[in-house]
């Protein structure tokens, strides 16, 4: 019998992370499915007064019309979701996909299949106009499903790279900008929307998203807790449990290469060059942060390679020299479902965000850095040590209402 | 100018960690080598008052008579030694060997070529009489070069797998057993031989050596400080740098195979399966501990591949499941020298040991967790928050004389 | 419209390649299944006058009754049958499990669950009555359905290595064997029922089967075709494809290890040290003919991991010597479902051996020894000689009535 | 005793192939290597009357100043050569040095340090003037060293990809560009000027060399004997011997992804997109002339990773879907010297040229297209296949004078 109704409101609510997110859930929720990958259904964050499965309402918005059943088949036949899990969920899943409302395009997107008109519509609007639209639809689903509170987590695919622009640096930059109808990343207009409406929000991609000096500052006058950016869930995860042994053993890395290889729709946005350039950035800066070497030689590729879908395949070697100067490899190799892997911590992050609501926390939720290539507080990427201060909030916190 | 002059000891002295010891000792001194793959070579250890490699003075004992010469010769063939190192620290390399004593063959040994007919001597002592002998070497070498103090670190060839014996468990049981005459395996002998004269103590290798509670009573009793058991090297350093990752996020280990292949003299020992039983349980160990898990399916094998030579090759599959019941996989290749892996560990070790002995600590040296596949003092087998206890020490004692 | 009516009798026929083969026919004939896989549906092998897909009909022998419903719903959990293939197909599985009749134990096999209380019963027959009882059921098959042929294929568990039986060697001194009651392998036994009964006969597995001389014999002696032993699918395809090239260009291979890792029925059997030798033999065989260098070291293991399931991971190692003796590797991982990879090689061999018969060949069918890891009738192991066989065999035939 | 004194004159030769090939083949001759990776060596082309290692006299040209010692101190150092070797052969070494003539740079080579400033000058010349001085340099060798003949291998860097020339096209094209002073490949102009005076010509790189049809043309007309191009020594021999396996299985390639990574010289020059593109191409148009199927995704990548010095490291993820729509894996990384691998085939094709000639073959050597990314004459792309046409090259003329 749930206390609470908290709503998860998922940009790219069409996606196959969200569509995993949506099953997922409803799996958890009837007890269908282990909460395996959930860091918060084990201690010691399971000991934290959380958002049950069963207190979450699942909205968003997307830019495409794909039903959902298509992309629940396509998570079928990746042998990712089972027929079973869906024909069970399709009820909860049903009920999702009348809460999704159109969302914006990013006005550098690549064009694709399937856009949905009313988004095209949007496209039309001036950047404030558009905000207004996104905060509206977010108050209509809180309002309609008598919501507590509302988590915004940003799934979107990932944007064109831009550098960084003059109005990101202050909030009052960021608000002449508006006023002028300069166009802005559609993550960012998002963002604003959440954050200026007291909506906790998670950008869980290497999009700007809230990660701007201008939205952290918009975050900070509004009270409101958010984390990001670009979940951390695969090879770069590994990269940074790795590079610290190196360090740690005064292994001097003298290269580090690493081939990614996937075939989502995520592979072929990334297929674009400057959208895999916002993407390199985060998984470069990682490994060159740990290592502290210039005299590494470090190479991130990503490849679009259809036949593997969700299914990404990660090779990286670690060409390093030790004692005598002898030279020695690590290689290793991950198949993993990226949005297997990410749908978890979507939904361990969109708990933690609404705890730490609850309790008043406002702007970077530091702890959250062991979740995110980039995180936006900083600090060090070191996994095992980020992961140490989530622990340590956990411990301090645990038991409390 | 050194101000002091300490001893270490090598028992096991002309095995290729010992020769890679002491022509890498020799090119740290002269300058013609950097210390990469020494802790203690980097901060924050080195800011601890260490003994500096010209400070040390190296001796050892060892049942075998092969020339330095050969045991250099072959790792210059296996690229691991230079020629022009073996040829510049010939001087150093002839000292060391003209202090090499004979040593004791454990009871249990293999046979092999080229025993030295003194050790084949030694074996008809009672346990009493080989501890005097290997005392009388030690006290020897420190009076002769003038020591201040001497620390033994045992790297001889792994013993064959005992079961735990009753007089192992006091030190009382343990002097009544050697009173009978009763056979002990010979890491115990030189422990005991270390211990209760004074010298600190490391354990390289899964030998019992000063592991079992009668020698940790012994060191006590005698204001001794020593670690051990082997040296956590390639694949188990991996094992516990990354089990702590799906521990941390929740994947559950399905099965976690390992192949370990070597072709070095360690390798040929190995084959013999009473001696890989002794390596396995530790490598095996460490694993379990951190998955906690039941339901994974463990393996560790050890093949001996003689054209290897010292280049240990290890292959992990690590099968493992996510959310939604995904199953994913995780695979490496190490490709590592173990000796150049090792030797420069045994130099932190000393030179820590040393230090542990100067400030007085007395047994357990719990600190140096990460150095081992099975710590003495216990505790977790997580390789970062063992490196996280070395980094405290190291930040309480540094610049302290 | 079919114009023969061709049997194909499968021995181990609720294993997962017998689910394999029923399911996997089913979807051939019915259109909803390429043929990939199938080396007789392409050029130049699909120009030969072979039997269609839709002039099978399949039954079998085993010896437990787990239903397919089971082995079809692990297949389907392990992804490698479809759901939907299991419902449209349930009709054609029906009708093979009905034809399905109780099997013979081998006097040497491991105990296992569900055990068919009749094959139990048959246990207590003697040699001459087992073959009676083989004989029978399929005459029964033969005549029931109409049938023009049957080809037998085995594809039971692997049995318990024995050395070669005195009674092996020539027919005479098997039929006396026979006549005094002296125990044989079960598949002999099988072969033996097969051959004299003018069946032709397919051994995919290593167990002895029709590949001892006395069958050979008995095969010649009744005119009939056969071939086997012990399909190549997998990790020994790969080692007959790679070593001719190692070979072919004077490389020198100094250490070839390989791990293979499997969950399926055939992993568990083969966990049993008896049952793991017959596998081991041939896989290490076919290495050492092609590299024909007693100084390459070789390994082959197998281990048992459950979750793997059917999903079997080879890992190989090859260190080889080159120009300058310089030292050089290559390793391979191969992740293939063994029964898929196996059951299309079934179908192959099964139109092959019936094609075989149409012509009046008699004995071993030489032209598929690229299909088994032990030709019966010996020959190179490098797979592209072997294939290169088989398609003169194609060019021969191709057209012919 | 000799009886023939034949000249191999190297094209690039201060780089790491020929530094290989000129110790290499001091090695051979004095008895102080085998011949291992050699494939004249063994059975059957051993069986023909080759040149003997002791009857080649060996020059050539290059563009660079490096002295042969530190070619060689550098292969030392990566563990290619070993200093043993390169102090005994250095009285070859130094009579090769002194048989080096200043070479061509291609108009269109990347600049790079230590270039020969007799080079530099000999780019002032007309396409004309630079072939009468490459050509009076090999008479010059030839004369001084009274060779019967002079096999010319072209090893240099790889030179910027340029799309087809209309001069190309035909011998007489070819001539009229040349009298209009028409820049050419440095290749081109070597390989007329070996062709046009009768020395056969062995094309090892990817550069066009003697491969356009203006200069097969010419070697035709001059009744001289040549091949190429692009030695196949690592990865694409491995795609050349692996792609056959799958189409002979019916198994349905859906990707093979193929990243190389070196840091040799070639390397450095290939990290230049147009070098990198000409060597691109030879690479993945092997491979899809195998698979035959416009639906396998292909990527070849070739990245320069400085610390790998010559050890090329390949890492080939081939992802492929057998029966029942399964899809499977094969993965495979590849560590070998690219010079070690290289330079035995060079000799082997050295004395296959000087054979060919001493037949009186003229134009393509088809029978070489085993050894080749690119054979000239065309053809299958299959190792084996091509490899065959070798043997029965090898059985025909063996013995024969």
């Amino acid at each position: 019998m749930p206390q609470r109704r908290v709503g998860l409101w998922l940009i790219g609510g069409r996606g196959s992370v969200s569509t995993c997110v949506v099953y997922g859930l409803a799996g958890l929720r009837e007890g269908w499915l282990e909460p395996t990958g959930l860091i918060t259904a084990q201690l010691p964050l399971s000991a934290l007064q959380l958002a049950g499965f069963d207190e979450f309402v699942v909205g968003g918005h997307d830019v495409c019309r794909r039903p959902m059943t298509e992309s629940a088949g396509e998570l079928v036949a990746s042998h990712i979701l089972t027929q079973e899990l869906v024909t069970l969920a399709a009820p909860h899943a049903g009920a999702y996909e009348a809460r999704l409302r159109p969302g914006l395009l990013d006005d550098a997107d690549v064009g694709f299949a399937n856009l949905d008109p009313a988004s095209a519509r949007l496209g039309g609007l001036s950047p404030r106009e558009k905000i207004a639209q996104v905060a509206a639809d977010i108050e209509q689903f809180a309002r309609s499903e008598d919501l507590q509170r509302v988590v915004v987590v940003h799934l979107a695919s990932t944007e064109a790279y831009r550098p960084a622009h003059a109005s990101w640096r202050s909030l009052e930059a960021f608000e002449k900008a508006l006023d002028e109808g300069v166009s802005q990343p559609a993550s960012c207009l998002y963002a604003y929307a959440a954050l200026s409406n007291g909506h906790p929000h998670v950008n869980f991609t290497p999009s700007p998203g809230a990660s701007i000096p201008a939205l952290r500052e918009l975050a900070r006058a509004h009270g409101v807790p958010h984390c990001g950016s670009d979940g951390k869930t695969g090879e770069t995860l590994l990269k940074t449990v790795l590079a610290p042994m190196f360090v740690a053993r005064a292994l001097r890395v003298r290269a580090w290469q690493g081939y990614n290889m996937l075939g989502n729709r995520d592979g072929e946005v990334l297929s674009d060059p400057l959208h895999k350039e916002s993407k390199l950035r985060n998984k470069d800066d990682a490994l060159r942060s740990i290592l502290g070497d210039d005299q590494a030689h470090t190479h991130v590729g990503i490849d679009f390679v259809p036949s593997l879908e969700d299914w990404k395949t990660a090779f990286d070697l670690i060409h390093f020299e030790g004692f005598l100067r002898t030279r020695m490899t690590l290689s290793f190799t991950w198949t993993g479902s990226d949005s297997a892997l990410a749908a978890p911590l979507v939904l361990d992050l969109a708990r933690l965000a609404d705890f730490a609501a609850e309790r008043g926390e406002v702007g970077d939720m530091a702890h959250t850095a062991s979740f995110f290539k980039s995180p936006i507080g900083g600090g060090t990427h070191d996994f095992h040590a980020q992961f140490e201060r989530l622990m340590e909030y956990a411990r301090l916190h645990a038991g409390r209402p």
